[in-house]
């Protein structure tokens, strides 16, 4: 196992099993945890420099495994980020991407027609054929429709919701987003599992600790390996945290979300150890994009020294916090640089990749003039002149280049005539010429939108008197908010 | 001995002595090492989240001592930073500052002829009444002429030099600035002390080094108490490392300075713990005034997650990197916010305030709308509307306030219709009062410069055969670049 590789990215997973399985005569694979977060940021760990050090828990399992200062994600955005990990493949690859317009982020609401296509082999499919027993607690995000459901892409159990919280809805025109148990809906957001919009109320993630932790206990008992993707959700705006954690943080609702998840963190890795199991389990934590700065300080997270947040190319956007822990196997310290490059994408239009340490952004924009005009800002009180820019600028031919080590904010562009930018310019002429000519990319997914695909009537609304009566189907192409 | 209060700010080291001092029957005073930066920013520190983490050394202090994520300078510049680290006492109070302009930053050139005041009663002084031997290595900055020189302000050794070292000058319209051992001058920087401003090469840290370690073991031999105030300067622009630390850094130059500071501080500690000294010495590390982003990225650091840098009383300006390191008496752990307000001040004028976690700006201003289209800009990258302003704004009755844990970086001032808005405004009130009502401004200090005063024929110069002739005397009121 290479765990230098996950430095890089997204296919740290799918490498630590291809090294650990299928041996003659090899030990007990490892069982895997992946802890996933909802639009926290690179800057809200205690270990990277949150100034109020709130993530005692998460801060340990960093001094006691591996931090990566470098690790990104796959994209912006949660459903093509989260497709990525789960399938080791970028977004423009697996067709976690639209077509509709360029340079679009988007993601899988409820409306959408797409989803993770069969063709894609998740990391729980491969690892059932080893013989271990997966789950998914919390967000799934790769469709809903029953084509996309998760126990048709490897996972045996699932607790938790196809979409993304927001809302509420009226339960008419839009239906709130449901809670499944495995094959049935269980309830409804706002229904049956209430989020207090006004107090940020909410016991949904003492729910997926307490399935976490079933879990684990369950398949210890069975003595077989397992894989939990732990997504849970309580950082995304509107944020959310249980009682006992309702004003705890110095950081406000969206501190005390943190709060709370870090301190399952800290009761799920006690769990191993109390089960003697901290030996033969890898645990991973990070999160599916940046902070949303759009909903910050409230209910929007930190991105630390890096530009802009979610929905943005720029480092703010795409690189996570990171922490690898497996007692004994991987060595406590930091993970180390890789020169291997990133893309970084928004739709299908490459907008930036690196060469070692240089970026290189072949396409600047965050959002048009009209969404910024209204508010809706990925980059608050952050303005580099001619990189944070609100029209969609091309600079394929000459592209702004950055040294990341000496300046992480991306906010002093290499001058176009330096001996450093001729140099990085020639370096990542061919890296990103060979990506583009082995390129295949997939069939875009999110492209279709189509209100009667809407979680009206899930498997399982029967039992619970909860059906909701589907529209005409009425395909259209999919529009994004930003 | 309170260690919490250390967290509020410069206080720190005489409450410090004062605990352990004294007392009928107490044990041998600690030992103490005041370990301070240059321009080195609070995001510089591996432990604080800079991503390259290029810190070892410093984050192995942090691990083992206390880390304060809320300490603060008194000022965002080093002289008045430095006055009132010795003195305990704010500028304003002091002396360190000037009234020739409004909210004017103001240190101490070769030109100015003021400095430290007799009437001031420094560190070193009052620990020499308790039978420590003091040493100061590195940047003076509290005034060059003869009534102001360390040695007639209690410190017993010197070796360094009373201002700061960029340059280069000319020899003759204004000379180089004299490096001292004690009393006389042994040479000057860029002459008998060489830093290279092409390669960055100077072997200066290596040289304080040096001294470190040889006071340390000098005391230690004579089991007498000591007082080792060791301030680089290999951080400030023209940023300095030497030669095996030359492009040893993922950050370019600064970094290269950085990484020799912490190996040089791992060499201290290490040594600390070779004499068996580590259980009777307390260290403390912390920098004079934020990242100088004016000389960033090649020339300057990192302030984090925070607004602007030096020259600013934005969080970036002065709130510092710190850690304390005393194995058997400070805890291992973070510091913890304490209730007490801090002042952000620029020269007489009180720009800032903090209640709690608020913090309210009275007046907002980094510098003139000249100098920035000049292109001299303390916060590049970084524009908040109404917040960064470059005229003198004045919000005393209604000033800007911030809420720190949820808004570190200050880029989303609080509604004036809030209701909290409402309730830290009560709060901060009573406290600014009485400040205000107690305070006794000190004779400003950096009023006046004349040209006749500066480095020309230090003490020693004969000997070495550099004695520059002085001008005629020139009395003017300063003024200063920014």
């Amino acid at each position: 196992m290479s765990l230098a590789v996950a430095a890089t990215g997204w296919r740290l997973l799918l490498l630590l099993c291809a090294a650990g399985l299928g041996a003659v005569g090899a030990p007990q694979p490892p069982n895997i945890l992946l802890l996933l977060m909802d639009d926290m940021g690179w800057g809200d760990l205690g270990v990277n420099g949150e100034p109020s050090r709130e993530t005692p828990n998460l801060d340990r399992m960093a001094a006691e495994g591996m931090l990566f200062p470098n690790f990104y994600a796959a994209s912006p955005l949660c459903s093509p980020s989260r497709a990525a990990l789960l399938t080791g493949r970028l977004p423009i690859r697996s067709g976690f991407y639209t077509s509709n317009a360029r340079a679009r982020n988007a993601y899988t609401p409820q409306e959408v027609v797409g989803g993770i296509p069969d063709s894609e082999r998740l990391l729980p499919a491969l690892l059932k054929k080893a013989g271990y027993a997966s789950k998914i607690v919390g967000k799934w995000h790769l469709g809903h429709r029953p084509q996309f459901h998760p126990l048709r892409h490897g996972f045996d159990e699932w607790f938790g919701s196809p979409n993304c919280h927001f809302g509420p809805y009226d339960n008419r025109a839009r239906p709130n987003i449901p809670v499944y148990r495995d094959w049935e809906m269980v309830g409804r957001y706002y229904e049956e599992f209430p989020i207090n919009l006004k107090t940020g109320e909410a016991n949904l993630t003492q729910l997926y600790l307490g399935e976490a932790l079933d879990f684990i206990r369950r398949q210890r008992s069975l003595r077989r390996p397992f894989f939990l993707y732990w997504a849970v959700d309580a950082t995304h705006a509107p944020v959310y945290a249980s009682r006992p954690f309702l004003g705890s943080s110095q950081r406000g609702r969206y501190g005390d979300a943190v709060r709370e998840i870090d301190d399952s963190v800290g009761r799920i890795l006690a769990l191993l150890r109390d089960l003697g199991l901290q030996d033969s389990t890898f645990v991973f934590f990070t999160s599916d994009n940046g902070a949303a700065l759009i909903s910050a300080p409230k209910q929007g997270g930190s991105n630390g020294p890096f530009l802009c947040g979610k929905e943005t190319t720029f480092e703010g956007g795409m690189r996570e916090p990171a922490i690898a822990w497996w007692p004994g196997h991987v060595p406590a310290g930091q993970g180390q640089l890789i020169n291997r490059p990133i893309f970084y994408y928004r739709g299908n239009t490459l907008m930036a990749a690196t060469a070692g340490q240089h970026k290189a952004h072949f396409w600047t924009w965050t959002n048009s003039w009209e969404e910024f005009q209204q508010g809706v800002d990925f980059c608050p009180g952050q303005n580099v002149s001619g990189v944070t820019t609100h029209t969609q600028e091309e600079h394929t031919a000459l592209p702004l280049i950055f040294h990341l080590g000496r300046d992480p904010g991306e906010r002093f562009p290499l001058s176009f005539a330096s001996a450093e930018y001729q140099e990085a310019l020639r370096r990542l002429g061919p890296a990103v010429q060979q990506h583009q000519a082995t390129l295949q990319p997939g069939q875009p997914q999110l492209n279709v939108c189509n209100v009667a695909v809407m979680n009206w009537a899930p498997p399982g609304c029967e039992k619970l008197g909860k059906c909701l009566p589907p529209p005409p189907s009425a395909p259209e192409k999919c529009s994004w908010p930003h």
